[in-house]
Parts: C-alpha cells; structure tokens; sequence
C-alpha cells in the first residue's frame, strides 16, 4: 500500500513552481515547440544524463553546471532542434539561452537549466526563441504543467505527465512530472527528457542519489529500440515550498520521498515506453532468483528489449522460447536448469523445459491486454502491461523492465520518412 | 592481392571430404533435414560455440568433447529440431546421435560431432534419424557439399557455401565452408551454424588459434537482430590430406592460412547478413581510428545492429544522426570532435559535425546497392554491400561489422506466425 496518492496536474502540482508551453516557431508545423519550468524560489536540483559520447551541448551544459552548483530555478526546453552534433555554435547557443531566460525571469543565468530535443546537427533558431520569450514568460502559471509537457513532445502520440500527493506528518508533499518519448519519426529526432519538480525540503546529495537510484529502477530499464540518444536527460528539482522538515539524512522519511520520487520516475518511464514508436502494447518483465538486482534487471532488460521477443508479442504469440534464449545471452550466468518462465500467469517453462499450457488462454491473453493498452477514448494506458515473469535460479535478486512490442509501424515511422 | 582463388563448391571442395544431405523426415515440410560431413581419416577439429547460458544439448556436448580430444572424422547435423531446452533427454539424444551415426561410419562415438537446428525444446525423432542413416552414408560423395548445405537450411533463403584454393610450394591446400543463417521465422528457430573443412596439416593448437580469431572478424561481427541463439557453432577440421608440410607453429605459412581461414569465415558471414530475414541488403560497416581492433569492432557492430540505422537503410536514407548516435552509444570512448562519417565515398559528417552533401546522390547509392544486392537471376550476392565509413579518432585499431536492413518483413516473419 503506497503512502501517497495520484492528483491531477504534472510539474505544477508541486507547490511554487509555474510553468508554460508555446508555439515559438521552432518547429516547422507550428506546434507547440518551447516550455518553461520555474520554480518560485532556488531549488535544489540534479540531473542524470546520456552516456552517449556524442552528447548534444545542452547536455554537457546541465552536466556541468550541476556539477559545480546544486541549485537551480528555471529549466528551458525547445522541441525541434536537437542541438547536437552543432560544435562551438551549439555550446553558444546554449549560453545564449539561458543568458536570455535569465533576463527574462530576472535570475542569474547560472539559475537556469537548458535543454533540447529535435533534429540533430541543426542550429536553433535563437531569434525566433528571443522573440517568444515575452509570450512565454507572460504564459507562466501553476496549471501551465500540461502545456509546458506538450511543448517537448516530438513524435510522442501523447503528453506524459504525474503528480504524487503524500501527507507528512499534518502537512502535503507533492511531486510531479513530465516526460517525452523516445519517439523518433524525424530522422535524427531522438530524446527521452523526463522533469521532475518535488516541493520537499531535501539535501542535494541525498536529492543526487535518490534520482539516480530511481532512474536505474526507471528510465534505464526502458527500451524502445535500444538507441541511447544524444540528448537523454532527466532533471529534478526539489524547492522547499511544502514547509515540511528538512531531508537531510537517510531514514524513514528519506526512505518514503524516494519511493514518491521512484513511482513517479516508474509512471513516465512506462508511459514512455507504451508510447514507442508504433507501439500496440506494453511490455512488463519481471524477473527473479538473480544474485542481485542488477543482474535481474539486465536479464529484464535484454527480454524487453529482444527484437525476436517483441515481433512475437506483437504476433500475440507465447512464444516462451524466444524468452528463454533472450534470458540465456543476457551476459548473467544461471542455471539452464533452474529458468522458469510465465505469461500472465500461466507457466510455460519450468526448470529450463516447457510445460504443457493452454495456448488459447495465452494467446487470448495477449490480445485483451493489447486492447487494454488503450482506452475507450484514444488514450494510452499504462496499467495492462502484458507481464512476463522469469524465474531464473534462487538468488534474492529481483528487477522489473518495460518495453512495448516492434510492429510494422515501427519500420514505417522509421524508414519511410526520409530527409 | 589475396594468394588464393575462390572455386566452386563447399566442404568436399577440399581432400579427402565426402557430404551428403538428404530429407529424413525431421521436417514437417519433407525438405533435406539431415547433413553429413565425413573425413576420410581422422581431422584435427576445433569450434566455437554460443555463450548463450541457454545453449543446446549438442553444443554442450562438442564444447566438452573437442575440449578432451582435439580430432573427429564425421559432423552429423539435422534441422528441424534445435535439441535446446530438452533437458536430460536431449542429452542422451545426442549420445545416441553420436552412437548410430558411427556405427554407420564404421568409427568410434568420440569421432562424430553433433549439431542440430529448429524448433527449441521439441526432442528429435531418433527413429527417423536412425532409419535414415543409411540412405545418407550411401549418397556421401565428394560433390556432396551442396546437399549438405541445403540440408542444414531452415528460414534461409539459399544455401550457403564457399570454397577456396591456394597453390602452396607446388601443391594445393583447399577450405571450403558452409553454412546456415539467423532465420527465425519459425517460432523458437534460431541458429548460426557453419562447418569449415581444410586439407593443410596443422597443429590443434594453431588451428584453434586461428578458428578463434577468424571468428571474432568475421561470425562474431554479424548481427541480425541482436538474438544470439541457443545452438551457435563453428566447427572447423583439417585433415592434413593436402599432403603439404604441416604448420606446426607461427609464421608465413600459418600467416597464409589463417587469411584463407578468415576468407572463407567471412564469406559466410556476410552470406549470413545479406540472408537476414526480410533483408533487401548487405550492410558493410567500416571503422577506423579507434585505439584498438577491439574498441572498433565494438563500433562497427553497434551501428550495423541499431534498428534506426537498419530502419534508415531500408527506407534508403543517408541518415547520418543515426549512425553518429550508434556510434555514441557503443560503449567506447570518443572525442566527438574527431568523428567522421561517409556513406558510399560520400562525406556525411567531419570533425563531429554535418557537412553540405549530395543528398540525392546517397540516395541514389542505397537504391543501386540494394539493388545489386539481387542478381539478375534472383540470386543474393554479397558483393554490394551498402559501406559505412566511420572514423572516431586518431588511432590505428580498425574493424568491420556486417548486418542487414530492418523492413517490414522481418516484422512480417516473426509476428504473423504463430505457434
């Protein structure tokens, strides 16, 4: 039973942060291409990024900047250029957009995160972001969560946003937010950004390590396609604004802020991989016995991530052996003997041979929780996962990863585009 | 200037070799089910085997044998069904296996190896093998390399062999080869198999040696989809019937050996990729610069294998981001200065960032590629392959990788049938 509950709202929910989206022309269609997150008062803030050695300039900033001072109180996003691959004019630029938001907001230009996600090796278009700035900044409010999380959309079908509510000892905590995909219809368009904003009083190194801690259980135990992208970022913010007393330790109360922080990191993550490109369903798999989490997550990992595994899944076909050879290469070694593996709860292998099951029922399974992976009213749900359990020997180690079945629209999006 | 010219036929082009393959009725399809390679005497033989902790009863089962005795005079292998995931009854099928087919042969157990392909966790039916057995020791001839090679297919589109021939002081040395690809399209059917037979005189030591490093340039940097498969096996004999001196130890001849070892590894290799299921072409993957063999094989086949790369390749896309993204992604550091990309001779990206290039032109260079990736007579041919250039540094390790592009039929293939 979790302490906290689920509110409306995203990145706003958090008491004293505003926030705005708008269509600043960056992007061709005149979608909405420019959000804003700010934060009352400085926050404490944090960040885990790429580890793709073609990082875009953005990234290198925020990594850097973070690195020398904790705190921050605004993050600027444009969806449209990625700014990557752009050289000495991409790290200016980058300058060149936190000095301006700065400006804006009336901070110092050290206060504002920059980040970026789009076409790679396009410059973006600074004037056009100077210009907007005064509708952007005129646009900021505490219900502007949802535009601000449809300004960063790129080939996402939908925004992914979450707001967690949890009472604390009289008073609330909130935390909140948002995400896009990895969705990659443009050529060269790639990016899974995650903001978080949380109103808890907390200290930075604590903040550091429990986002971290929650991004190994979350966005790094998604897959769509196995691409890392240049620009991969998740930044999180912590301002105090709650009132409620000081984080500044490990115990029970840091433990209950870090479950918050990791169920909303879980929530965007899953939402990001049921909206993979072409995407019918979501994929949960669940693996035990392993000597210890991080062996149990790569063995999640590599299942998820099984191109053989996930042409079945979208062939609604229980194909246990493809599970088990994707198991068998994860690079953790086991016990052939000992693997068992299940499909929505039915068995289909035990002690490394198949048992016999009722193909039908598996089968059946499949398709209704494809079609409970999306609502009557268009909308993508998280909550039908199609769960595959393995079992691989008797190890404490446990670990949950998430990916989305590999259609035909998933070769569409990506080859049929072209530049 | 190779020293060595390519010749007609598979594993009876070299001496002292008899194959045969025939439809045992393993195969629900009543194709050719069942190979035999035989020696005329006694092979060193060496393999390299899957490091799927899931592998198969006959790979386990070579791994020890070829570990306690380093000769064999026969390899026996069916298709159909994979002996993977059987348990202890697919163990004493191999030992069965082993059993009948030399007392067809007239040999001992330990000299026969065992290699199976198909549908994991389905036992093999013995009884038809052993009836078989007969028909197929009498149709062993030294033209037989081609039956053979058909024998092992499962999803592949053509069989796959190659044989080359090198003058060597006055006498001939002949390896010829053939193998089988990473078809899937079955449920459950995996495999990468190859049979290499050689009649230099060469110790156990080096040919192993040598097995292992051809290996590593050529099988290991093939990628389909990522799946490594339960019952992967390279098996390699030389059975010193070219009555040239033997190689006993490092040096020039060992040298001109092992390049016709590699040759032969990475003709089937690259006959593999251009196979891939669904593929319309060989993607060759060419990168420099690294600070070792190792780093920039490690590259090379992260692009070969990322779906966006894949998925840009089929749509005939000169999407450089992609493979500038793979490339950051592959685990080896780079300065991303330093990278450069070509398609086809065409410069991409240079010192990390895009350069002006002909669009049109790289298109036009992927469409003529993959169409000569067909030849007239609706044969594949690896000759064409799609080359990607990638330099990251100022190193001097270099590498190759070969994969396929990613189209809808692969998804066609491995969703649509269903178990």
């Amino acid at each position: 039973m979790s302490h906290w509950q689920r509110i409306t709202g995203g990145v706003t929910a958090a008491k004293g942060y505003r926030a705005a989206g708008i269509a600043a022309g960056l992007k061709a269609s005149g979608a909405a291409d420019l959000a804003l997150i700010v934060s009352d008062v400085p926050a404490i803030a944090t960040g885990v990024f790429t580890t793709n050695h073609m990082c875009a300039a953005p990234v290198t900033y925020c990594r850097q900047r973070l690195q020398t001072k904790g705190t921050a109180q605004a993050i600027v996003c444009n969806s449209g250029q990625a700014n990557a691959a752009t050289g000495e004019q991409g790290w200016q630029a980058v300058l060149a957009q936190a000095e301006m938001v700065a400006t804006a907001l009336g901070v110092s230009p050290e206060m504002v995160l920059v980040a970026s996600t789009g076409v790679i090796g396009q410059p973006i278009p600074l004037d056009k972001m100077r210009q907007a700035l005064p509708t952007l900044t005129a646009n900021l409010s505490d219900d502007g969560g949802e535009a601000a999380a449809r300004a960063i959309m790129t080939t996402d079908l939908v925004p992914k946003q979450i707001a967690l509510e949890a009472e604390w000892e009289g008073q609330t905590i909130r935390i909140g937010g948002m995400a896009k995909g990895s969705g990659m219809i443009h050529p060269n368009m790639a990016t899974m950004l995650a903001f978080i904003t949380c109103d808890a009083a907390v200290s930075p190194h604590l903040w550091q390590e429990m986002l971290q801690r929650a991004c190994d259980r979350s966005f790094n135990q998604i897959t769509v396609d196995g691409d890392t992208s240049t620009n991969d970022s998740v930044i999180a913010l912590a301002n105090g604004q709650s009132r409620t007393p000081a984080i500044a330790e490990p115990g029970p109360a840091a433990t209950r802020l870090e479950e918050m922080l990791t169920a909303v990191c879980t929530y965007l993550a899953k939402a990001i991989a049921r909206d993979g490109e072409g995407a019918t369903c979501l994929i949960e798999v669940q693996v035990s016995g392993a000597s210890d989490d991080a062996a149990a997550r790569q063995v999640a990992r590599t299942i998820a991530g099984s191109m053989l595994v996930k042409s079945a899944i979208y062939g609604r076909d229980p194909n246990w052996g493809r599970i088990a050879a994707a198991a068998g290469r994860a690079g953790v070694p086991f016990d052939a003997s000992n693997l068992a593996i299940s499909l929505g709860g039915i068995a289909m292998m035990r002690q490394g041979q198949p048992v016999p099951f009722d193909r039908a029922a598996a089968n059946t399974y499949l398709v209704n929780q494809a079609a409970a992976s999306t609502d009557p009213s268009g909308q993508q749900s998280v909550d039908h996962p199609v769960v595959i359990e393995v079992s691989i020997g008797h190890g404490s180690g446990r670990g949950v990863a998430w990916g989305c079945d590999l259609s035909y629209d998933y070769v569409k999006i990506n080859a049929e585009y072209t530049t």
